[in-house]
């Protein structure tokens, strides 16, 4: 759906969401266990290198891939065949060594959204600095207020335009935390208690930790608050985008006419028209983020040491709202380019 | 997302809904219009002709049409522009002659959703069969029953196997008679009145709607109930399905051993395991769908004659709901493949 | 929660999901049962009898079934022993005989439904009514169309009128339809088969239904897509509604001003206002629904015979969705009364 | 509806969120603003202290409040009126001087919430304390592990308990960190923008927050991600109960028998059951949690200065999250003391 997408979605957070960056996050995963296991003197250095070796340059047969993930509802099993292959003998044993598929699936996902949080918060801050600007352009302009849909009394540009802004520094605040509680490191092999690492899985955990540059953690396979807390602060930032888009959608109407938009949107009936689109479809992914994360909230409903389904869910909930809110984040900046500020009427 | 599209997507519902397919039915919108207008005497015969040369082998501008997407937030204007371009004057102002955008957009899913519909009756036939079949082999078996997730009385796989298929006739017969009330045309022009088309709506409207095989409709552009209506009947097929899903997992727990599944999903630590993966990717995607549903329902409060924001958010949540919809009967279908009755212990 | 109940809820229907109303119902169904299973020849007609007079005037103790629900998660065991206390042996093992208490519960609800379906098809008939009276009256008044938040073209009153009527003419012929497919007896006992009945069940069954005016119907204990499907319903009438109150708020606007309302509410700080408070509150409830719909879809998946956390669920939504369809219900004929339609400007 | 509360509701919550709580906590917010605006010079120390002695006893007429509330869709203008009527003159237009009605709401809020804060850090505490008590005791007993829904490895319970704690240790931890965030003062007349203080309003704001022990805060009246992100917390906090609600069904499944429950639930047909109950409950809460808080999400496309709207679905919404997740917290203690833990088989 490339059209939606070119309203809606958001291409950069999609790359960094799509199956080839995952892919790549996973062969660092293996990569990082393979030497951090070596350091641990749980397998050969010569295994690390022959894992490596079979790492570099690696391109998977996607197909195959596919299927696994039809067949095991996890690509890991056939991922790790694939690679295994690849290993010198005899070494394929030392590839994968103690971890569980989950360990692969969940550290890949923060590598993942390590790169997301990046550009998140380059476009918060991008988003509060335009904000910054245009309130030291138009802060003294007064503006008539709305309450409960109707006029009420007159404040300031600058009042409105806080009002914006103070909710993205609380995100990009909330943000910045967040890396810190959620990008760690998930290693707790099959059932979680790193006991398949016959001793050895605190010091491995760390040692990838330090490489794979995320926080150090205790196995979390069954605790998905802090995935779900993440859900919820991109509904905020979706929501906080939202409001902006509503307030710019009540005051560009030609009743109102408050502000207008540089390059609104056209009509294939109605020549006059200039659509405020980029403020509607804030709306709409403001609405849309809120339901994902209901929804992924439903996901800490997790059975036992691990639930493929409420682990599908997540899988089916969090990449829409993390795309849903980086599209968001581009619009929002977008439409505070195309405001145009009118003096009150 | 190929790799999670292998376990809980749908190829076959996600072609019918693609950028092509949309593409293909907007074509045939505007085909079926400029024959009606001839047919009517709004527009000549010729010109219904030039336009009909126009969209014979048309190739679109593909990425003319998604900066056309990002610019209007609806595809319509870039897509007629691109296609006036090919229409051979004097005859360039007969295309698309009184609608607007959301006549070819409402009507081209219209269109998209009737060959939808067939897909699912048929999947849901096939599941119903299914389970008929089952019930004829298996009915007698007795089977312990389970209530509040504790051991309660034996019944028959009979009983179970009832629960499990009448809630899917039930939709059956529902999503028969949605063709009647959803599939019908959307014809109203600027603002849905039909006032752009000077007194020829109504018999272009009727002239169309029989050359696209839909229902005849006053317009319902900012009526958006039917529309909803069958997203909740997805989530009513997805819930149905994944209540199945939930059952088999719970039957074919080690410890109950009620059912065993034909090829289940492997892991990567443990060689032992058979894990219920289609069972459990039924539950997720009931909640996922549910969570959709509940998205789309706010979509109702759609502003005014048209309202920008409710649109884009339909557009964010249907198709998901159909895919995943799609992906349950999938799924639930290679399920009940799987499944093997055991006699009660 | 009296002060937020008299603007968002709705007497009329609290008063018929009341623990007392619940509590006529059971009583009906456990009367039902011993009168058609004397009919039946299953019990005596001394034990009908004697079973009939313990009903005749029972008071509970409310505080002793309200300790039952907290220990049993459901009151019916509670309930059921209160009443057999006042049953004259020997017929005390007559009282409930065969029923389990989802048979009670599931029951008691169609009877209390049965009352709101009446209220409910009533005020939206008065609602259609009303807007077909503003329909002859001000049909043909100009009203300038909006379309994404912007003026688009000239239509008229009538339009509008129709396009607020006609979902909510549809949403009563469902609603009446619904009274067929959900309005029906459930009567399985423990595990939904009726084998408690002893070759009974049916004969009591048609009987029960029969008596208590409604559909009969084999045991749906663990099919529960009719009561997700009312559930849907709801939200639709109260998502058409808010609607209706959304096309309020802005057509009431103070630059807008094509309607006025009669007796708008009064602000604490700011005399001047006139608020929209019901088309407001109209949004809100929408929304509300649209929520509660999606989380009552999620009851869905219903683990085997009887989940009690499903069941639960239901109780935790379908109360407050229909409680607040009815007073969007409530609020939307109030409001219809309210607008004063101002020729345009 | 009673029953319902019995066992899913939280009487200590309810009562903390009953009409009178946020009568007292209005009360408190009238009575600090002229205590406050008397200190800044603003009115007379006679003037506060007149209003102070018609707040003392003040009896409200509940039915007018009612009325009002219907009415203007606020509580605040018919509460004012009545207060102001027992003030003594020349001081009542003192009364409620700046403030607007969502001063006095938003501000009453967050000290109810102050006191719904103790109640849930107690409780959190208290089930974190019950959970470190069982591993303590039980810590080395072994356990089965599940994951997808099928026996994997043996673990131990210490892992078990610790899964269930820590994301409770995470919840009290950020529970504590909002009060800090979300327990501030709303202060900022009929815009937000403290114009109608006449340049006393940061200096009544500061003088309010300390006599109500509140932070100091800019107004906010148009910023609601603060709330939205406390639903997002009870819906973490519901979630994470949740799980161990659906982790005990499943282990006190007799089939599986890891976990025996004290005092389980009774059925009315089946004396050998002993229901899960509290357990059920736990997951349903989750779920009602996990759909509210989406729905919460939806309120921050609040409109402008102030939304009826997204406000009044604010407080459809909030109340019964803050219930539901009370509810949880009483039922998982109830619960943890339930749970008897059986040597692995």
């Amino acid at each position: 759906m490339t059209l939606l997408s070119a309203i809606a979605g958001d291409p950069e957070s999609e790359a960094l969401l799509s199956d080839q960056a995952q892919l790549d996050a996973m062969l660092a995963f293996e990569r990082a266990l393979a030497e951090a296991s070596a350091e641990a003197g749980w397998i050969s250095v010569a295994a690390a290198g022959a894992i490596g070796a079979a790492i570099d340059g690696f391109a998977p047969d996607w197909a195959g891939l596919e299927a696994g993930m039809a067949q095991d509802g996890v690509v890991v099993p056939a991922l790790v065949k694939q690679l295994r292959s690849r290993v010198a003998e005899p070494h394929r044993q030392a590839l994968h060594k103690g971890a569980t598929s989950q360990d692969v699936i969940d550290t890949a996902l923060m590598l993942q959204l390590a790169r997301v949080f990046d550009l998140y918060e380059t476009r918060l801050s991008t988003a509060i600095d335009r904000l910054g600007a245009l309130r030291a352009e138009c802060g003294p302009i007064e503006l008539m207020a709305h309450t409960r849909m109707q006029v009420a009394l007159p404040t300031t540009w600058g009042a409105k335009l806080a009002s914006w802004a103070e909710p993205l520094q609380r995100h990009l605040r909330d943000l910045i935390a967040m890396r810190r509680s959620l990008l760690v490191i998930q290693l707790g092999g099959p059932v979680g208690d790193r006991g398949s690492f016959e001793g050895h899985g605190d010091a491995i955990a760390a040692a990838m930790a330090k490489r794979l540059d995320l926080g150090l953690a205790t196995p979390w396979q069954a605790q998905r608050d802090p995935i779900v807390a993440l859900g919820n602060l991109l509904a905020l930032i979706a929501g906080s985008l939202g409001k902006v888009g509503m307030d710019v959608t009540l005051l560009a109407q030609n009743e109102v006419g408050a502000v207008r938009l540089a390059g609104g949107g056209g009509s294939s009936a109605m020549a006059h028209k200039s659509n405020p689109v980029n403020a509607e479809v804030l709306v709409a992914l403001a609405r849309h983020c809120a339901g994902l994360s209901g929804t992924l909230n439903q996901a800490l409903v997790h059975e036992n040491e691990r639930s493929g389904a409420a682990w599908t869910l997540e899988w089916l909930t969090l990449p829409p709202l993390l795309v849903s809110a980086g599209a968001s984040l581009r619009l929002g900046i977008r439409l505070l380019d195309q405001i145009e500020i009118t003096a009150a009427r």
